[in-house]
């Protein structure tokens, strides 16, 4: 299988018979791995966000399920099966609204209802597989977004899409370690607020990987732009519609339309698991809306408070405002000109 | 005299033998006064930003120099002059670089020049007529202001330009202020990072005032003006070229490019003493860059970092994005087209 880069940062490292899972919240002034050894445990470590981002969440439900088949499977090798069920239930609870939670769950349970010789190492092998298809796709759109970026000399990004975010390497981020691997660029990062995924995250990443990056406030990215350093905004997705319309982290559509007002170019990087076949366009994405609480002083936090906060999670960018859209399975440059349906059959 | 509005916030309160200094610092938790009794306490009071806001720090080393010529005056009447010019040299270094602060203490040292029957008394009348027509060029902006925005539903506010900032009312605040009383209107602040003077300062002040605000993240303004909410992005101005172009804030250059492509309107408000009529556009203003650490988490803090911090204090919003320039003289409508060199004298 491929590995991860042992270089590299690794949200969830895999050790043969436990899960190790960074405690980002801990990050950047703490590397504090928590070491699982059940499906609880990995259902508590997702639920803390102790891991976030959705291809790393799902990745590590999939390790979940394999902690839940080895315990049980040892424990009582004619009646497991009941058992391992009932743990799966207890991890797709962790963050019910995590579409890659799910979805790694149903690959699991479709595998678990196959005849197994050896079902302890036959789960193994498909999570680990899982999770190094992850990596694979994530360094090929790497290489694919670094072709489409040649010559630019200054990208930014923003939210964290990199290892901690996926299996490694990352979507956005993935880009720009490939593109620098190439040929050193100037990387900007938006601290992306309000939690700060930006500051806290990314450019501890690319520190580890010894990758220079400049952080900025969110509000600062119009100015930067007009400065002539920035080529290209590179982000990622957490849903894309049939018409190339991009939900992504709250800000993406800002940075989108000022890159557009300042001759900057957009690349939206995902693996095609991200597109929605089942909606039209970005109209039909529903925005979800975050706790007061992340943004508002705790003071007004209270029933008759003047203040109160709005504070959607994502937002939406037109496919007009995309420049190229890059998935593991081909680069789409002008998306709304081109259309992205290509991208839906395996090519 | 124009007395202060005793039911709104005051930075500044002039007690008749001393100043007392509203702690922003410690907003919007706690609301503590510190009193001061001589120069080198207000001196103090400005360097910790206790009070900030060029207005107000202006006002509060005005009456530094009053609490100087009481104590000095009372100690020694024949030779109080040279202990006071001491104590404006000191006041004078408490924020060297903010226009309002030599402007006021100029203003004060041309009074004291002159011969003065009761120097304790005109001195107090002095500063207290500064005060009193800062208070009277906001209220009357907030009313000429809110003339234009008639109409509207929704405004957003970026940084602190209110009562904390200045002698009272406030610059674009003021015009909030004026039009939530003729009206109720829907009223957004942005955070304005790295500082959090919206989180910190402007939702507090509104809130003692009982007016309703809704908090949001700088990079949700674009997904806020795509939703309709908002007819005018409303801001105050550190320094106006004679062209029209305004450096305030960072993050107004964004919300101003942004605005235009929403279809929402500009209004800039800020004192002809603002405009800096030396200078013929905004290339010529200087954008000063603050310290790493207000962005950076404490780990980045270092000779070899990895992880450097980008901290323009300002931008410069071009005056083609502006739709009304709001000052005491009066109301210029698209600035770009009909300039503002009308404002120069007094009318």
């Amino acid at each position: 299988m491929t590995r991860p880069n042992d270089k590299s940062v690794q949200a969830l490292q895999w050790t043969g018979n436990s899960l190790k899972v960074l405690d980002q919240r801990q990050l950047p002034e703490t590397t504090f791995y928590d070491e699982y050894r059940d499906a609880a445990g990995v259902t508590e470590a997702i639920a803390t966000m102790r891991v976030r981002g959705a291809p790393a969440i799902g990745i590590a439900a999939a390790y979940g399920a394999v902690l839940s088949v080895i315990r049980h499977h040892a424990e009582d090798p004619a009646n497991w099966r009941q058992k391992v069920a009932a743990d799966m239930d207890l991890l797709a609870t962790s963050r019910p609204t995590a579409v890659n939670l799910s979805w790694a769950l149903e690959q699991m349970k479709a595998l678990l209802n196959q005849p197994l010789t050896n079902p302890p190492a036959e789960i193994i092998e498909y999570a680990q597989k899982i999770h190094a298809d992850d990596i694979a796709a994530n360094t090929k759109m790497g290489e694919l977004g670094a072709d489409v970026l040649k010559g630019a000399k200054g990208v930014m990004t923003h939210c964290n899409t990199g290892a901690l975010a996926t299996g490694g390497y990352g979507t956005a981020l993935g880009v720009i370690r490939s593109a620098y691997r190439r040929r050193p660029i100037n990387i900007y990062a938006g601290e992306t607020r309000p939690w700060l995924q930006g500051a806290r995250l990314t450019v501890w990443e690319l520190a580890q990987d010894s990758i220079p990056v400049t952080l900025c406030a969110d509000s600062a990215a119009a100015w930067l732009m007009k400065s002539g350093a920035v080529d290209w905004i590179i982000v990622g997705a957490d849903r894309i519609a049939t018409n190339g319309d991009t939900a992504n982290k709250i800000g993406t559509y800002s940075l989108a339309v000022l890159a557009k007002q300042h001759g900057v170019k957009v690349m939206v990087v995902a693996p095609t698991t991200t597109i929605d076949w089942s909606i039209e366009s970005g109209d039909q994405i529903e925005i979800e809306q975050r706790h007061q609480s992340e943004l508002l002083p705790a003071c007004y936090i209270k029933d008759d408070s003047m203040v109160s906060a709005w504070n959607p999670v994502f937002d939406v960018t037109p496919v007009e405002l995309i420049s190229a859209l890059v998935t593991e399975r081909g680069v789409i440059l002008n998306p709304a000109e081109q259309g992205i349906r290509g991208l839906k059959d395996d090519i």
